[in-house]
């Protein structure tokens, strides 16, 4: 079984899709979360490009990956300077990685009308940087820019460049489709003609302006590549770059290459939609494999030939990737996590327990609404302890009231008031805030105060607000998690509504009473 | 010139699609869209299935089709009947169309588990069928449900099918990839066979499991298909059908083939636009060719290629799908960003012009205070006009207020009254919502509406919260992005504010001020 290298980029590449930016902190999350799934190499960024992808290695360096290696991207060097002068290659060295990835012209209409050098230079450019890189030590990936254009236009200079690189002495060469229109058949072809031409490692990286990332991805493979660069659902520039969720199961399931161990490969749709999460895009329900609807049977001749034999309409079995048929609930399938996650939580809770089978109603009925327990343990563990009647409310909420008022002069208030009772004493308190979410929070706190001092050691270190269907425009449903901390831990909470205040508020509420719930365990 | 024969199915396979439900009025309309496309073939839909579709074949012979075909679509007779006793063959004579569609299953495993008849009572049942309504003077396509699969299974019996099809008489038979999970090499292939065994015209009708459904469609073109069947936007079940919107530029610009005209080819962004309009699903927008953003720049390395020479890094010429190239303005880029996204909007701005650096200083600002005009095109038209001074306010706000208030029986109320002036005619609207922001919508629209009644033509597509400085919990900075759409066009507007209130109100304020200048400039 042929082993297939993943080589993920979007970090990198899939920053520049429209409507993505990552902080610092989103990138090192994406990082972990590509580690722990086992992809072979992720680009990280380009040091030299802005100093936030520094800042992304900078902070990667104290961290330790398992399974993947970090590649720092950047370009060849300049023209008419040495390599060693430099300063995106000086950045590229600082990333501190073991590998990284150099992208040089393979197009001499990039080069004329674009970089505006000789040809002869160009070659010089690529040839020196691959051979500066090899000297101080480093593993180089050698990124082939427009290779697919630049074959059909001027075969031999494109050739001539990979020859340069190959001299230079680079470990593998990607060929890139930077402008993503090429057609399968023609992919495919020029591939082989490069594998028959040059005995090295091969790589593809494929844009999707043509629609067939994916299918130019799987024809490189089948024609020789071992190393296939995408991102985590497609994002990337425009049309996007290939969806390495829906190319790792084609070329594992389908093809019998190897790429992740069957286990891992069974977190491809957990990956997926933490990435969407964290990118703050919307998770593509049709997304082939890893989509919500990738398994939703409608039709009704359908949901029957199904129930006699799933194969009839599933092209495979969608928990070979970590998704599920969205009419069988499988019952099952949700006891054994809820059973595990018990267990991380203290709580005694077999397969035959009634609660477990009550819990995971329960969580796959609001999971249904919305809520995404996998982001908000704190929240889980509150539910838990409620279905088994391990739990005492804190407070009861006798109601709140929140008002925002702009005024001619621009001036905005928000104010909240709050009525509650603990031990039946009615508290009523009132407080202005940064926003409406703000002000309640301001208000609850205040309400609380007397009775539950601990609260002061907690504060929120996260507030994320994702709309749900946002096609219902202001009518939406809205999810939020909140995340807060105390001085021995973290952990997150979640709220849905289509009422944005009473979704922050779930989440506000869960968050205090599990910081209350937990000290009251742990004393 | 070989012509290819574009059959479209949005109004059958696509209705299948996970939150689509056309009406019959919806129907029709997309059907005399795709008629002025010119699309030589349309299926309408199933009348046996459901008297939804019955009713459109009804409606739709009242009116003229200049260009496209009609097509019924129908399964072959049930077991043990003559096809003049099938209910579902009468429907099928009775939409009246000339042209039909029948589909009947190739894969011995559907025929034993699913049908539960024998292998040669199926080949029966091909055949009459075929023959039956041949005997009626219609003109026959036959759809060989999940060929490809039945192909790889049980070669003999698959090519039997089409055989005794073709005894039948069949004008055409359609080879179906029915669950998807083809891989491009392969389809191609199993095409091929085909064709060498049989001299008959053939169709392809794939769907999009595997990620390969455009790939595999131009791959059997390429082996021999004359025929081309998919949906607009690539609706359809699970992970829908072959987006006929990528299919028709990529074998029209790039293989060659005539499908369209060239002049209406370029209508193809409004009428996949149209078609999401009716569909009320939104727009994805990194769809290749027709998305907004599949000729989207961002990286300023990009941008100053593409000003250099546009085939730097487009596949294509825009305009040939009738596209536009779009120029992402974020902190990063520079003069000419500016100057040419003035120009995509007919704005006349030179490098020299004093309003060209206030523009940019203005953007950089407001990027640095969170806003995102990348994703807000209408805010940052709005802007541009604001610096020029080329823009008259609509209306004057004098202030408004939102109330939130829950109460001890659960109960949740959102309110809010807006107070402004049209034309110094004062303004005083009260309206309740799903949560403060639709509220506000609501009491905004509501106030406005007398003014400008053209604002019942748009509504808000797409609605995105992002918390800036999440650290900052629930005081952080949110930004909220609205996508608006009407007819014609969609647009992005942004707000920021520590405030969501507030920040959703900008991001309104600007939706609507965007859609009355636009109405505006283009009477």
């Amino acid at each position: 079984m042929q082993t297939i290298k993943l080589y993920d980029t979007t970090l990198r590449d899939g920053s520049q899709g429209e409507g993505i930016s990552f902080s610092v902190g989103d990138k090192i999350k994406i990082a972990r979360k590509l580690d722990k799934l086992g992809v072979h190499y992720i680009e990280g960024g380009w040091p030299g490009s802005n100093p936030k992808d520094m800042g992304f290695f900078k902070e990667a360096k104290k961290k330790r990956f398992k399974n993947s290696e970090l590649v720092s991207f950047g370009s060849t060097r300049r023209a008419k300077i040495s390599p060693s002068q430099d300063e995106n290659l000086k950045s590229l060295i600082k990333s501190g990685t073991r590998t990284v990835a150099i992208f040089g012209k393979s197009w001499d209409l990039h080069v004329v009308d674009v970089l505006k050098v000789s040809l002869q230079e160009n070659l010089s450019m690529i040839k020196e940087t691959v051979e500066y890189l090899k000297s101080r030590g480093l593993t180089v990936f050698y990124d082939a820019e427009h290779f697919f254009d630049a074959y059909l236009k001027n075969r031999d200079y494109a050739m001539e460049t990979l020859d340069v690189a190959v001299q230079g002495g680079a470990d593998a060469v990607i060929l890139c489709d930077t402008n993503g229109g090429m057609i399968t058949s023609e992919a495919g072809a020029i591939v082989r003609s490069v594998q028959n031409q040059f005995g090295i490692s091969l790589g593809i990286h494929v844009h999707n302006d043509s629609g067939m990332a994916v299918a130019n991805s799987i024809a490189a493979v089948e024609a020789g590549c071992g190393i296939v660069q995408g991102t985590i659902n497609g994002y990337g520039e425009r049309c996007g770059n290939a969806d390495l969720c829906v190319i790792i199961p084609n070329l594992q399931l389908k093809l019998g290459y190897k790429c992740l161990s069957n286990a891992k490969l069974k977190e491809l749709t957990e990956v997926s939609h933490y990435v969407s999460e964290i990118s703050n895009m919307k998770q593509q329900d049709n997304q082939p494999f890893v989509g919500r609807s990738a398994f939703a049977h409608k039709g009704g001749v359908h949901i029957n030939a199904v129930m006699k034999n799933p194969a009839s309409y599933e092209h495979l079995n969608p928990e070979a990737v970590g998704n599920h048929r969205r009419i069988l609930v499988s019952e099952l399938s949700g006891k054994t996590s809820i059973i595990l996650k018990a267990k991380e939580m203290e709580l005694d809770l077999s397969k035959d327990d009634p609660h477990t089978k009550k819990i995971l109603k329960l969580v796959q009925n609001l999971e249904n609404q919305g809520y995404y327990f996998e982001a908000a343990d704190g929240s889980f563990e509150l539910l838990m302890n409620k279905v088994m009647k391990k739990y005492k409310p804190f407070f009861a909420l006798e109601g709140f009231k929140v008002i925002i008022e702009k005024r001619e002069d621009n001036s905005l208030i928000s104010e909240a008031t709050i009525k509650l009772k603990v031990n039946n004493i009615e508290e009523h308190t009132a407080s202005e805030g940064d926003g409406p979410v703000n002000a309640l929070d301001n208000a609850l706190r205040k309400a609380l105060a007397e009775f539950y001092p601990a609260l002061s050691e907690m504060h929120l270190s996260d507030f994320k607000v994702r709309v749900l269907d946002a096609k219902a425009g202001t009518a939406a449903k809205v999810r939020v998690l909140i995340q807060s901390q105390d001085e021995r831990s973290s952990w997150g909470t979640v709220g849905v509504s289509e009422n944005i205040i009473e979704a922050s508020w779930q989440a506000l509420v869960d968050s205090v009473e599990y910081k209350l719930l937990k000290d009251q365990r742990h004393r």
